[in-house]
């Protein structure tokens, strides 16, 4: 059903759309090349929101080279958008250009128009071919995936840790237990994420900024804070700059006049209790995917980390292993209970397992938790 | 000083040498290639102890194959023997076999006869280098060296936990955190290993057999158990079959009896306390070195683990990481406290990561330890 060059065009097409990795934002990456007669004609890839999607720039280009697209086949790394968003749909623009061939990674995750795309084109004579590489661009898009299918992001949490899984010592000193470069690669995992979730005691004890440094990025991700009784303090960092997300209880008067110096500083104010006047974790989630958060990226203590982990908030753990123990009264990653049985204990799989400088780092997925017995 | 053909004869030496993992013990894995006019005459790998050396081994092969060895170059991976042990001196070998020129990856590590076999071969006139991959012999040999070096075994501490650095549920249970392939793995380490020491507690809990089933092995390690109260009950799996030894505290009149009963069983008893009443650990290693243990390979648990490692008898950690987590009040690898500070921290090096099945294996060698402050 695909040839070789078919594949050749397609890898071409999602290392284009990996290039908007770090801002299309909250738009999916996607990646597309125009090829005739065997030649690429023309290139593109989804630019910051408002502004081109793929197929767009991979016209543009072509036209600018003075290629005519007339017969051309488009391969794209995501089903062309049918409808019009903060631009018009690609599908429209794909027709006018008179492509015979459509060749698309996958369909549109979104189940209210997934297929619609394709079916445009379709109805306008276009061949389509649909499924090329998909899992390599659900993987890219894993964060837009989830948002679309389940309604919230995809939660990865980061966690830098001795051989032994321990996170600090027993004084708090945690500063630094991975290197330089492990570090540096933490800020690129942030720049892509939509937004970065940290917890009330990280900000007491670390007072972190919680942008990206380390790396070039046009684009800041939001940054959300669980703080249920608003303690943040107005002079803390991770207010400073863009407007902060605030997760909260229920607002008590006291909690109305810290809210209102919040809100002062900047700072946007979400009170979402649960029934024990925690924040609601999941419905919170459910809040950032309305609020258009694809990729949502932890970084928190063990309170935090056990109670997502519990509520089976986390869909990925991103892992730092550093060269060293740190003994048995350390810190441990999560505020995480031992299971009744082995049978029930939380299961991961290995995605990727790296080297970062003199540390591991280990990418691995939640499973589905087995029946409890 | 060394050419391209040398490097391709002595990757070829150090792969034939690869092939006494299992057996040679105690002698170290050596390798030989015997070359003339640019081609392989002779091959040869040390024999088990007693046998044939591989400089033997590739002399005979070359005759066996009609080949005249007189002006060849030898490729060996250690350099050869000049004393009278199990066998005759290997350099004679070589010098009585006319052969023009001798490559050795590494000198002798024992520091009394280091070099000795080098000059008796220039003394004979041949020409001699050393020194062709020499790290990648050194690795082989780490067990051998490290006895010839230091008087003592090279020490790997075997581990299996889960992500979280976990090794065992509160209530004990252990069985299976990792899986297939790395159990598999894991009796291959036991298999090149000299000796498997564990430890009074593990026998106590899973009253292991601590032989090499899951890999083929003329040879099984001997067996180690560190028991200060002689309480292994005498029809424990790890007296059955070949003598085990055990290091236990000074003996009493009590611990003379069981010492009797285990004698029965054919174990060997050796009281070796240090001022506590628990057995001296690293005297233990230079007894064990003493004994021709090269590398000596540990499984045992929790408090074993801490007092090998607190007293510096640990060389290398093999841990097997699971994708899964057990929880902050499951198991932990070491009995072993917090530094006072990071600085302080037990250093590694990872030597080699690598997944295991659905497992991640992670090598892990001690540092030094930095100055105390």
């Amino acid at each position: 059903m695909f040839s070789q060059n078919d594949f050749v065009h397609m890898e071409r097409a999602l290392a284009l759309a990996w290039r908007g990795l770090y801002t299309t934002d909250p738009n999916p990456r996607v990646g597309c090349v125009l090829v005739k007669h065997g030649e690429v004609i023309g290139e593109g890839y989804t630019q910051p929101a408002g502004h081109d999607h793929a197929e767009i720039q991979a016209l543009k280009d072509a036209r600018s080279r003075g290629n005519d697209t007339r017969g051309a086949t488009a391969y794209v790394t995501l089903e062309p958008c049918s409808h019009f968003g903060r631009t018009p749909p690609c599908a429209n623009a794909l027709i006018e250009a008179k492509v015979a061939r459509v060749v698309a990674a996958m369909e549109d995750p979104n189940p209210r128009v997934s297929g619609r795309g394709l079916t445009m084109l379709r109805d306008a004579g276009i061949e389509v071919r649909c499924g090329l590489l998909e899992t390599e661009a659900r993987e890219l898009n894993i964060g837009f995936v989830s948002r679309m299918m389940r309604g919230r992001p995809w939660v990865r949490m980061k966690v830098a840790a001795s051989l032994d899984g321990r996170t600090g010592l027993p004084s708090g000193e945690s500063q630094w237990i991975t290197g330089e470069a492990a570090r540096n690669d933490g800020h690129a995992w942030r720049a892509r994420a939509s937004a970065i979730l940290t917890g009330i005691g990280t900000v007491k004890e670390d007072n972190p900024r919680m942008t990206v440094r380390a790396v070039d990025t046009p684009r800041q991700p939001h940054r959300v804070l669980i703080d249920s009784q608003l303690e943040v303090p107005p002079e803390a960092q991770i207010l400073a700059g863009a407007p902060t997300l605030i997760f909260c209880s229920t607002l008590t008067p006291l909690l109305e006049e810290r809210a209102a110096v919040l809100h002062d500083r900047g700072a946007e104010i979400v009170p979402l209790a649960n029934e024990n006047g925690k924040v609601d974790l999941p419905r919170m989630l459910e809040e950032l995917a309305k609020r258009e958060v694809n990729e949502l990226h932890v970084e928190a203590g063990y309170k935090l980390n056990g109670s997502l982990l519990r509520e089976g908030c986390v869909d990925e753990l991103l892992v730092y292993l550093a060269p060293s123990l740190l003994g048995n009264d350390s810190m441990s990653m999560f505020n995480l209970a031992a299971p009744g049985s082995l049978d029930a204990r939380t299961q991961l799989e290995f995605h990727a397992v790296d080297r970062i400088g003199s540390d591991v780092r280990i990418l691995a997925r939640l499973l589905p938790n087995p029946p409890a017995h």
